[in-house]
């Protein structure tokens, strides 16, 4: 594997893990007042659309890292609707 | 330009304009304490990585995309240490 190849498994390996910190903290503080709920729905439609992308291509790193960033922005967005 | 191509900027487009409402939220409310600072971090690691993953391949719109997100996720940061 190629040195380009690697920097973007690992981008997107922690561009997906990101995501980790944010359910735990909303989970453990129940408040999501400065979360902006624009900011995760975008990226929420972004990343279903990156998943589409991924799937139509056949490339398995898009669709594993979107599918997994999808069920956490599915998370932080269903905290964001009920600790306000 | 085909549909799969389209498909992938639009997917990039809102990726890209999902930070702004969270800009201009902790902007008017100065208040960022739900904001998870491992989760700006990570995703700004993140985003500087994909840049240089698109600067090595030369390809325009993942070297967009991610510069306008760096930038943008840059003064989230910025709002997170000074607002708290």
């Amino acid at each position: 594997m190629d040195f380009i190849t690697i920097l973007g498994l690992v981008a997107a390996t922690l561009s997906t893990l990101a995501f980790i910190p944010q359910v735990i903290q909303t989970w453990q503080t129940k408040s999501a007042k400065d979360l902006s709920f624009a900011m995760f729905f975008l990226m929420f439609t972004a990343t279903a659309l990156w998943l589409v992308y991924g799937l139509m291509l056949s490339a398995l790193p898009i669709i594993v890292a979107n599918g997994t960033i999808l069920v956490l922005l599915g998370v932080i967005l269903y905290f964001k609707l009920i600790y306000k």
